[in-house]
């Protein structure tokens, strides 16, 4: 398979980056990995391959630009260039750690949406205590949802957990404010009938509180809420790590006794830690684009890269396409 | 002051709310409460006392009750006589722990909104990490929110924090998925403008991740944000501390680090315990409605009757129907 990676998206570009593809390019024979970005620097980190090709472009979308006017103005750019591969055809995917709201842009505007998807969505794995995981989408391509998109999201889930999780009958769920039906805001009310008369094994509403014990493996839910969860989900636990280690290196015996306890806190760090997941996917598009967290490590890094991997492989795409046609003619259109 | 206590609501009831009221009416001479409940039941933690009053029903509107149902049905329930006692003038406020979307109709139904306000917001205090607090509206009391009723909002949140926190001159946040202005669902776009134009000291867009950290003093957002936001920070930190307990438990030698440290996590635990507020304010109504955490304990509740005490008689009610009649004759109304 052939992936473009954006070199240089990302807090730690080009280095982790690099170190993340060498990695993937290491353990997969098959892959074969188009760069996008500054020549000189990727030079640095990466061993000559013939299985490696470089782009050279000294264009950068930073994380601060408009995501828009970026993609429009910046057509050289790292980031547009790694998904332009994949457009004309000479990679089977793209992945990139840059700014979110220009890859999902570019996924957009530069590859285009599957026949039949009104909305993109953008969809991490997020951990749950018995280490499953679970899929949220959508966190933000799509702000002011409609019943319908959401409808399409429980589908693009349920492919994907099928097929890249391995997940058998996935449960999806509905982010809600409470579990009874009938509960929450006019658009959560629509969009609980629709799931009902779906295909999907639809178990109900899921409170946001009930998420990390893994109360469902697919939830669905507008990419406002979507996005406030997973924000949170994220402010809490490093305000809770902060006010750790504060208290635990507060006196000589804390430090002593935090100190026995440190690979049990690094078990926990790691149980939060959804970097083992991979990115999140930019699901709805014409071929696999993953959004690897902007803090990516080699090995985050490394785990975008095999989920792309996986999903080229199971052929994600092209079942999510048959499933919407399938709805589409059932109902006659 | 006169005060209306629903005895029966909370998980702990009535032990822990009547011990709660005697605190109170220990700690502050000029306090008056009247009971309703099981007379018998609350007579086995009740001090005779001339400045309480019991009147007497069977009737309890469940956990599990539907809210608006049980309201019009149950009106000798223990908690729709609360709020009919602040109705007929016989209390200046009221409190219960029972049955959160049941007090809510209650204190629309039965005491009605300040004139101007157009929907009451449920109202938590939330713990930040300098210890502050924040004020998180509306958690839930209308699902659908209009641009106008998250302006009131602010206001609202405004006046409780100065008189009631005490704080100056309150940063009033709007809940957003970034900082930029321009961010977000089409509701807080206009929200923004309002806010923007408006006299609360507005310092923008606050993401959740940063809601622990203190970003603002209110927070403002429709009732679904709010109370998806509110449930994922108390999902995490359950999770968090269950990972923890489980972790630290695991051997005989991390029993004994995790000994020495007890009196740390109890710091942090008490850190991220928000009963020290009070509970959450039914904000917009005739008069002081608090809802207390259906798990409160004595101290808990106890701060809630502080809470409710407090707002009464800094005329936190009367100033925000001030406010909300200055706006309008400013609009020309």
């Amino acid at each position: 398979m052939r992936l473009s990676v954006d070199a240089m998206g990302g807090d730690n570009a080009p280095e982790s980056i690099i170190k993340g593809c060498e990695a993937a390019l290491d353990k997969y024979n098959d892959l074969e990995i188009i760069l996008t970005g500054n020549e000189n620097e990727i030079k640095k980190f990466i061993q000559p391959s013939d299985r490696v090709q470089i782009i050279h472009t000294e264009v950068v979308i930073e994380g601060e630009d408009s995501p828009v006017r970026a993609v429009r103005r910046k057509k050289d750019s790292s980031m547009v260039l790694a998904v332009q591969q994949v457009k004309e055809g000479k990679a089977d995917a793209a992945v990139s750690a840059g700014n979110t709201g220009a890859l999902m842009t570019a996924g957009l505007l530069v590859l285009g949406r599957i026949k039949g998807i009104e909305r993109p969505a953008l969809s991490p794995m997020l951990p749950t205590l018995g280490g499953e995981g679970f899929l949220l989408l959508d966190v933000g391509a799509n702000m002011d949802a409609k019943p319908e998109h959401l409808l399409q999201y429980a589908k693009m889930g349920d492919v994907y957990m099928r097929k890249v999780r391995k997940v058998d009958n996935p449960r999806i769920g509905l982010l809600n404010v409470g579990t009874e039906a009938g509960k929450g805001s006019e658009l959560t009310k629509q969009v609980y009938g629709l799931l009902q008369d779906s295909s999907v094994n639809f178990v109900g509403n899921v409170e946001a509180r009930d998420l990390l014990e893994g109360a469902a493996d697919v939830v669905v839910c507008d990419g406002f809420s979507g996005n406030l969860v997973l924000k949170t989900i994220e402010g809490t636990a490093m305000s809770l790590f902060s006010l750790l280690k504060e208290e635990l290196t507060s006196s000589f015996t804390n430090k002593l006794a935090a100190g026995v306890l440190r690979p049990s806190f690094k078990r926990v760090k790691n149980k939060m830690d959804y970097s083992e997941y991979g990115g999140a996917g930019l699901f709805g598009l014409r071929a696999p684009v993953i959004k690897a967290h902007g803090s990516s490590d080699e090995r985050a890094f490394f785990s975008a890269i095999r989920q792309a991997k996986t999903m080229h492989e199971e052929k994600v795409v092209s079942t999510i396409e048959q499933e919407i046609q399938k709805t589409k003619s059932a109902e006659g259109e």
